[in-house]
């Protein structure tokens, strides 16, 4: 049995089309996540770096973000065997706490509340394995770090990436052969 | 330079004295603290502990608590050789977390958001100290726990306890000797 901690956006929820969601809707646009190459709304348009901040950080704004295709499924067969926690880094935006609790209690369910954590440093959490987009959070965490492809990610190296979490299920299957 | 994790609840905030304070309001009481012998209201009065839980989960509830004595010198005074994370469970009052970031932000302005840490279950915690007046949270965690003395857990045996924020001084002072 692993301790696998999972981060929150761009990992189980989709965070990224609610920006080009609230983008769309306040600019009249119809662009595509392909339009954005690889980038955050915020970057691709830096002039509304500080809007999209506010936004994100309005309550509500976290609260009915969709889910990760398969994340359900594969997290729900992981909890057959392993530790689940979720570690997300809430503190960015501490108007999101509420909002991020409710989506896992409503999207998952089976995950305890003693099994989420908010924080924002990752290096303070104790895991074998942390599944994250951001590979800043692996520097310093004591564990192995698995890069879960985001668009914003998808240029960066690093040495276990996880395409999608159908990946994910078969990374720990064969880890227990 | 080592990495201590501290509890909010009995540790730097006075958590007691503000259910106490709620208990004496609703049934006229002049209860202190002397009186409940080392329990809660709600245990001291069972019939009561449902409406304590309920009480204790509304908003506003954690905002207003008490600094916990000299935790807030003692705290600057660590944070200049060592790596401090507030770590609490937050996760047992849902609601409290916007308060207990107001509180932290109000009364600890100099700890970084990046370390404050809302979890339940802390063996997630990946620290060399835990200064926890819960002995429960020092299961499976990987550092050395240390008790902090509070009214509940007076008559419990630990093997390193800290009677208050002086003690804590005095322990990481001769650590570093």
């Amino acid at each position: 049995m692993a301790r696998i901690a999972i981060d929150m956006d761009e990992v189980i929820a989709d965070f990224y089309s609610n920006d080009l969601k609230v983008y769309n809707e306040l600019y009249e646009t119809e662009l595509t996540i392909s339009d954005l190459n690889g980038q955050y709304v915020s970057e691709f348009y830096p002039e509304t770096d500080k809007i999209m901040r506010y936004i994100r950080n309005t309550k509500g704004f976290f609260k009915d973000l969709p889910v990760i295709e398969n994340a359900q499924q594969v997290i729900s067969e992981l909890m057959q065997e392993h530790e689940i926690f979720i570690t997300t880094a809430a503190m960015d935006f501490p108007n999101s706490f509420d909002d991020k609790f409710y989506w896992l209690q409503n999207h998952f369910p089976a995950i305890q509340k003693e099994n989420i954590v908010f924080c924002g440093n990752k290096s303070i959490i104790h895991a074998d394995y942390l599944i994250d987009d951001n590979i800043g959070h692996f520097r310093n965490f004591s564990g192995t770090g698995l890069l879960f492809t985001a668009h914003h990610n998808k240029k960066i190296d690093h040495p276990i990436r996880m395409e999608n979490w159908n990946a994910v299920r078969e990374f720990f299957q064969q880890q227990t052969v």
